[in-house]
């Protein structure tokens, strides 16, 4: 596996005073991700979990069975489950794994159903809609989250200290966006770093998939960017009833939260919060 | 046009006391691209400006001339110069506008051209990086950045302030990234804002190659956002040959300023800043 960060020269200004240093950066690369060796898509990601990501990455494209009845593939293939795939790194003539390409094995796939696929999933940061050709394909048909939890909102306000003492690679970079796991007790349980927020979600997604069954309805995702559309629809597919997060929402991600039942809270910092829907699972 | 900022009913937390208020939040809606009325793609964006991200839009995905030679693209087809295209709202069956469909005209592409972008450019925040389906394809092949200009350092520390100055929507929302082009004089010329950082810089490309000619070698491109490959690859194919952002910048995004000549400069922060890569344009 590759280093998820590096090492760079660089002039650093700091009250008038110019130092040339080694700076440590977060590393983007590609990943290539293969379906039965058939190359699917090319995600920018930062290495680590990738495994995790291409699993995820598979139920958010809607190509493993998600949690809503997902009305975005046009082809109307069946869905499969997660038990079904078998994941690992793609080997060269030699044998030796090839470190930026992973190829995920799913046996019942037809090579057809894949081109097709091929056509949709072209993906920056997995980012949940990279395939919708038209406006009409580009939201989950989902029915209503459940998910009858409470939190109380003293315990909710110490999530993004508890995010930011485990982000460790942040810590040294700067760069890295997290995305986390709670439990209705407050505690984060995993978390997954990368430079891409999507990214980020789908690896916790693939990680909780293989802990826990779909939907995760007992559990809250937090997230250290923005609340937007693409993030909204990812927890939908995974059935989670709660998303909360460092920054603003966006008005299709509050209006999906609304639609669905879940709870959207934005700006948590201290000791302030946006309750933006569903404020019934946080008890005040 | 559709509006940037909607209105939502949230409650706010702040120092324990809970208050129903009115919020302003960042709209994110689809805008579907076409060109000769065949859908192209469809990106998430902040309504406003769409012509411009358009236009943007279809330079970075490598459909319009750039100022690089181009690699990209598999198909190995003519680049148009950006004079041949025109851009409309696209309309439906009363004659009516549909505002968030694009169609951009291009006669001289054929439908054929058209289906095979398809598969290669489906994208979320116009990234820059969807369509390439192997890592082969995904960098972008440069000719070395001109641009023999120079900022002092004491005038480049004062356009994040600048920027937030004029970053409109955001002082209302919290929820946008902003990209401006500045001169080597430190002034920043103009602003496009958006939920996609991507598309912000899709947006203010799409309005600089309408009011200079490609490549934009004497200008500055700040961003509100990290320094990312997909960002530095979009400066390149303008032919921006320096760009400063508040944030972080990634392995790759600092690898390819150093081989293509781009100055980069991030944590653009008061007093302080890091320079990554060719110094040789800022006095210090």
């Amino acid at each position: 596996m590759s280093e998820d960060v590096k090492h760079f020269i660089v002039q650093r200004v700091r009250e008038r005073r110019r130092e040339t240093i080694q700076d440590t950066l977060v590393v983007e690369e590609p990943l290539e991700i293969r379906l039965n060796n058939i190359p699917l898509a090319v995600v920018m990601r930062t290495p680590g979990h990738d495994f995790e990501l291409a699993r995820g990455f598979l139920l958010t494209e809607g190509i493993l069975q998600g949690a809503t009845s997902d009305g975005r593939r046009a082809t109307g293939e069946s869905q499969r489950a997660d038990e079904m795939i078998e994941i690992e790194y793609a080997r060269d003539e030699l044998g030796l794994e090839i470190p930026n390409v992973i190829n995920c094995r799913i046996p019942s796939i037809l090579e057809t159903e894949i081109f097709g696929w091929q056509r949709h999933i072209f993906s920056s940061s997995s980012c949940g809609i990279c395939g919708r050709a038209s406006i009409d394909r580009v939201r989950v048909q989902a029915s209503p989250l459940q998910g009858r939890w409470q939190i109380p909102f003293s315990i909710l306000q110490t999530l993004p200290d508890q995010l930011r003492r485990r982000q460790t690679t942040f810590a040294n970079t700067g760069g890295l966006h997290a995305a986390a796991f709670f439990s209705s007790e407050g505690k984060i349980i995993a978390l997954r770093e990368d430079i891409g927020r999507h990214n980020a979600v789908d690896k916790i997604l693939g990680w909780a998939m293989r802990q826990y069954k779909l939907p995760l309805e007992n559990f809250g995702l937090l997230v250290s960017g923005r609340l937007s559309f693409e993030l909204a629809q990812k927890a939908l597919i995974g059935g989670i009833s709660f998303m909360a997060g460092i920054s603003a929402a966006s008005s299709l991600a509050v209006e999906i939260a609304e639609e669905t039942g879940m709870t959207l809270v934005g700006f948590l910092r201290g000791e302030t919060a946006v309750v933006y829907s569903n404020p019934q699972r946080i008890q005040f």
